[in-house]
């Protein structure tokens, strides 16, 4: 198949993929290829010896939580003993925001594409401030996930059943016209989503007191919807993955040490560089020397054309990532000048409702030395701290070369006589 | 006073004032100068006989809801006989959306401007199709406004209490950087207003499906929001209103047959011309002869600057009312030049977050020819039909013109001697 011919097939799967939430599970009972001492990252795989400071504090929660320890202090000494699975979430259909360490026994979103048959899994949303995902793992933050994890997570299971799946897709196409770029700006989204859990969290709460504190986290924590849109962007372009000529990234995720991306035509490999830097705003009593590089799988969402991609969208994002209205629009018109196409169903009313760029391509990033955008929130480097700060970076121009070069020794192997 | 003088303080009183929803309550019980016979309109005064078709059906609906009638066949003779009391709602501290119609036992919304002590008043939101305050009258529409008059309102009166006043100011303020411009793209408004009321109406429910009822017909409706919103555009430029030098327009209302306005420094007095046809996207089966001509209270929100005059955040709202989204920024960028000065609090971000216009200048208007532009939805000529599109018209310059020489009578009288 023509190069052409193989990304136009991955466009079409990344545009008529669905994607609903369906279930809320238990990660062991669905995760492919999780076990009992599994514990899943963000990013692609790295060593404990090489995770960054907020991965190895949120595993040291998680260790906590899953009672494998009983002590912060013991966390370390089992990690770094080979006992535990450490292995990337992208490897096992799953992603997670920041570190994204989840666990065997935590809930997490069951996404559907149903035009592809694919389930992917992501963990709940935890709220901002100090929170396992950037590391910090005090007793509340514990306790928060206990919570979450038993009468939030039971709770929102036999709300999504009674609704008969809640379809992430389309909320994503309307908030694209109520200024989020589903990222860091999820305003909009996060309140459909909250709509439309509401009734039935009323009808299968035990009291109208259990239904309240659950629309009042899910509303109140802004980004619960940023957990069920990272797998329905994963759903969508694993949908996309593995078209052997096809030269489109299908993900970037980033572990706080390495950035990785994946292309369709070169399946499940990864293509590593170091994590960046980010340029951002800093919460007050922080600055870049407390900064982690750049971690969590939401790139994932830049992946399938939102994030920094739609920032045209999202004007209001720059009162929290910096930068201008006019700097918003800019990097999305770049951004078409690294994709294969546009998506059918999500469009920026602001550009004459033009479908948001779709589909990376290494060879276009490689042309035009313009690496994907991306705006993320900003994690501190030491353990237990959280959230600093959000700005902006970049894909390194690294991880598309070594794409571009293994997709071309692939590609001669496969025309060259046996 | 200077009119320059007298300028900045009307557009000091509509930046500081406030908004909050702060009741439910029965009409006759609070709108000032209604007795038990008050049939209050949208736009400015107009005889029974002058009245069109939307307005005649909708007080015949009226007529059987007070059970002042027993038939619709009664209702033209009793309407035509004197015995009701038909008046402006903006004469009584309110205003109601398309004919408006407004009747004593109706419960409508308080609003209430707590940096100026003022409070206003507006019917509640009954949806889209065939309603009442189109025209429609069957009895259908008249068992929806009963539910609404007594379960809803009771409702939303206890989750209002409970809630300690919904702000208003402070959802339009939000929801104009989600795409929102609060005439008739209220997506994001109406959202955030049914997260607000939602916590609360569980509460105060006496069973969870009444909480679901309420919440679906809040959110579902789409724009029920915009009977808050009108009365706090009107809480906010009441308190504008009658400075005697200031040449700022308080009022813009429609009543179908004639549109009118009020400037603050000539108090209440009404300058009418005839009420526009509309440039519309029409329904299935209906074309511009069916269409009313403009009718409604909902130009208070142009009046406000938002509506029309604030498109640039809402360039989504074109596939509602017609044009591009260019022409959305477009009506945005002229309508600063007919205006004093901007909004401090409601922001657009597309335009690097300028402020809304903000004060209406009749004399800007005479000088440059351009009149505030109205995005509205179209009724049907025949009473009892309901809306059939929805599309763009402008005040007529008649309207200012007359207002000009009125203001300038006034103030040679003033500064002649005596």
């Amino acid at each position: 198949m023509s190069i052409a011919a193989a990304n136009r097939e991955c466009l079409k799967r990344l545009n008529e993929s669905t994607a609903t939430l369906v279930d809320v599970r238990k990660a062991v009972d669905v995760i492919p290829g999780m076990t009992d001492r599994s514990v899943f990252h963000a990013g692609p795989p790295v060593t404990w010896e090489r995770m960054c400071g907020p991965m190895k504090g949120a595993i040291a929660g998680a260790c906590l939580f899953e009672g494998w320890v009983e002590t912060l202090a013991e966390a370390e000494p089992l990690a770094g003993s080979g006992a535990l699975h450490f292995d990337s979430l992208h490897n096992h259909r799953a992603c997670g925001p920041m570190s994204g360490i989840t666990t065997p026994s935590m809930m997490v979103n069951v996404i559907r594409n149903d035009v592809h048959r694919i389930e992917t899994y992501c963990n709940l949303y935890e709220g901002i401030g100090k929170v396992l995902r950037h590391g910090a793992n005090t007793p509340d933050v514990l306790e928060r996930l206990r919570w979450m994890n038993t009468e939030l997570a039971a709770l929102l299971k036999a709300a999504i059943h009674r609704s008969g799946g809640i379809d992430i897709k389309n909320i994503v196409a309307q908030a694209v016209q109520m200024g989020d770029e589903m990222h860091n700006r999820n305003k909009a989204s996060n309140s459909l989503l909250t709509l439309a859990l509401a009734p039935h969290l009323v009808a299968v709460a035990k009291s109208p007191e259990d239904a309240v504190r659950a629309i009042n986290f899910i509303d109140g924590s802004g980004h619960f919807i940023l957990n069920s849109v990272m797998p329905s962007c994963k759903a969508m372009l694993d949908a996309g993955a593995g078209i052997p000529d096809s030269t489109i990234v299908t993900t970037i995720a980033r572990n706080g040490t390495e950035v990785g991306i994946r292309v369709s035509g070169t399946g499940g490999q990864w293509f590593t560089a170091p994590a960046p830097k980010i340029e951002g705003v800093y919460f007050p009593g922080f600055g870049p020397d407390d900064a982690n590089p750049d971690i969590g799988d939401s790139a994932i969402t830049e992946t399938m054309g939102l994030g920094s991609c739609a920032m045209a969208a999202a004007p209001a994002i720059v009162q929290y990532v910096g930068g201008t209205p006019q700097k918003a629009v800019e990097t999305t018109l770049r951004s078409y000048e690294i994709t294969a196409g546009e998506h059918d169903t999500f469009k920026i009313p602001a550009l004459n409702f033009r479908g948001t760029p779709l589909g990376i391509d290494i060879r276009k990033v490689v042309e035009t030395g313009f690496t994907p955008v991306i705006n993320t929130g900003i994690a501190c480097r030491r353990p237990g701290v959280g959230q600093i700060g959000a700005g902006i970076t970049a894909v390194p121009m690294e991880c598309f070369e070594k794409a571009l070069e293994a997709f071309a020794a692939d590609r001669s192997k496969a025309v060259s006589p046996a």
